[in-house]
């Protein structure tokens, strides 16, 4: 897509055109569900998770073969402003770590089976920092939307979304702030690990940020590009694209929600076909995931990113749709069912 | 191990014997977390599951190929009262469903890579029903103990414990009312799915066997005898046979976790090797979790049993010690550490 093509209106049209749930697959799951071999709702969130991959993936029985972890790298202009306990030039080194098969999300693909791709997002060309203009310009916004939208390849049964990128979180808690009112504080968290005088420096770059770009939020989009960031726009490219493409999505932590944000600050439908895999313990996605009525899949203390806790996630999303379809009906195992 | 011989005052001296932590190979898990590519801490329970699992295993580093997945199998007396929505039948039938991998364990085993076994403990000689008489002698509870510990064999890097037994919830509440008190009602579930006259009846039958054998608790051996069951003397044999052999443990559900207690009442650190996988939506596993100083890696509302929850909960181990075995360190990958 060239430069000069893309824009935020190409991508409004998409999500007014976006399909709806598939009522048909979501009901012979349901059906399915009630004959397995088991007390009716003894799977729990395994069975809800069931019915919403057939709902979403629009097919029954659903199949979860070929899953992706996409995980989007770029830097932030904010970075500058010491917000991070990590120096900008992380950000390049662990891509490299990516490539290597160094880092956690590599090894939770390995385990997940789960096909790993990484997209660096030019590096050496970061966001402006959004303390002092717009963080990107709309064509650059919707050029990254769009770019996201190429991870969503023919063949792919789930995707796992994820991120990395120095100076992320703040710009995650610049869009909630943004999308849902609140203090700073309220969505301001340690991130890699700052505390005291660098936890008050990105406290203080978000609420500059929310003073400096306040006439721009009444459009999510434009949240997206005065505080967000290459990946983050990437991100949102990609869960529009995978819910075209009926592909459901594992939403990873904080950042990667915030940038799914937009998108259902846009169309409150918009994310139905995602499920956040993990709640970060970064305290801001507590909340988020309240604004957004999202239930985390686990909720085990992680805040790395990288599409980590989506990985895990992954595998409970796989051991709901293997009980689903594996599993034999009490007519089949000739298994008497409930007395009465 | 002939009848005449089993005896608790063997499993006391077992207790007794019981190795403790692994400090060094917990104090290497934790040097090595440290070092590896990510913010410290940012993996959360991963990283503890990792230096739990090292700690036990008593070996750096810590190794998660051989998984088995052991499945105890018993009728229960008590079943004679109703207190069950499935008739006693399905036992035998599950056994049966087992075998031919029609049940969720099979798949969840399928998929994490784990040697099932199914345990079936005479199924036409139940215990006899508890609310009359103890449910077992000394030497049948024993030898089913003894029993247990065969399912852990040589070569095994971790053991899921599950069970399958119709009226074992009743026999899990009373265990629980019997070792930490309360009334029958604190402890009673819907189980397989009871209400109504049926959860009253299970409740009466609880409160009349936490009466007739209330002279019995100050032993926690003697409650397993009085008020247990087969499985779940089994359950209480491996789990000691476990920490002989340093095999750490992941528990499944509350009929599970209250053969458990038995252990932990008889001595407090006797489940130090063991974590619970799944907190399961039986309402008095979360107040029995507690009350082991226990958190339950999962909470899927799952309620099934058969060691589902330990299973699924066996796929965070394996995140956890795949990030810890083959992640890169910052040397290694020539990542910078932290600002400052």
């Amino acid at each position: 897509m060239a430069d000069q093509e893309a824009s935020f209106d190409e991508m409004r049209e998409l999500l007014a055109g976006m399909p709806g749930p598939d009522e048909a697959a979501c009901e012979k799951t349901r059906a399915r569900e009630a004959e397995l071999t088991k007390p009716t709702g003894a799977l729990g969130r395994l069975e809800a998770l069931s019915e919403w991959f057939a709902t979403w993936q629009g097919r029954y029985p659903p199949q979860l073969e070929r899953a992706r972890v996409a995980v989007f790298v770029a830097n932030h202009g904010v970075a500058a402003r010491d917000v991070s306990a990590f120096p900008a030039t992380v950000t390049a080194q662990m891509v490299e770590n990516f490539q290597a098969s160094g880092a956690a999300i590599n090894q939770l693909c390995l385990l997940q089976d789960a096909d790993l791709r990484v997209y660096e997002m030019a590096l050496d060309h970061p966001t402006k920092d959004f303390t002092q203009a717009p963080a990107m310009t709309e064509a650059e916004s919707a050029r990254a939307m769009a770019y996201g939208m190429m991870a969503v390849e023919d063949g792919i049964d789930a995707l796992c979304l994820g991120e990395m990128g120095i100076g992320n979180t703040t710009s995650a808690a610049a869009i909630c702030c943004a999308l849902f009112g609140g203090d700073a504080a309220d969505w301001v968290g340690a991130g890699t690990g700052v505390n005291g005088e660098a936890l008050q420096r990105k406290t203080m770059a978000v609420t500059e940020a929310i003073e400096l770009h306040r006439g721009a939020f009444d459009d999510p989009f434009e949240v997206l590009r005065h505080v967000g960031g290459n990946e983050l726009s990437a991100i949102a490219g990609a869960i529009l694209a995978a819910r075209i493409a009926r592909v459901p999505v594992l939403l990873d932590g904080y950042a990667c929600t915030a940038a799914a944000a937009v998108l259902h600050s846009a169309d409150s439908t918009a994310l139905d076909h995602c499920i956040v895999g993990h709640l970060s313990a970064e305290p801001g996605h507590r909340r988020l995931v309240g604004a957004l009525g999202q239930t985390p899949v686990l909720d085990l203390g992680m805040r790395l990113g990288e599409g980590s806790g989506a990985a895990v996630a992954l595998g409970v999303l796989r051991a709901a749709i293997s009980c689903h379809t594996g599993m034999a009906t009490f007519a089949q195992a000739q298994v008497d069912g409930p007395v009465g």
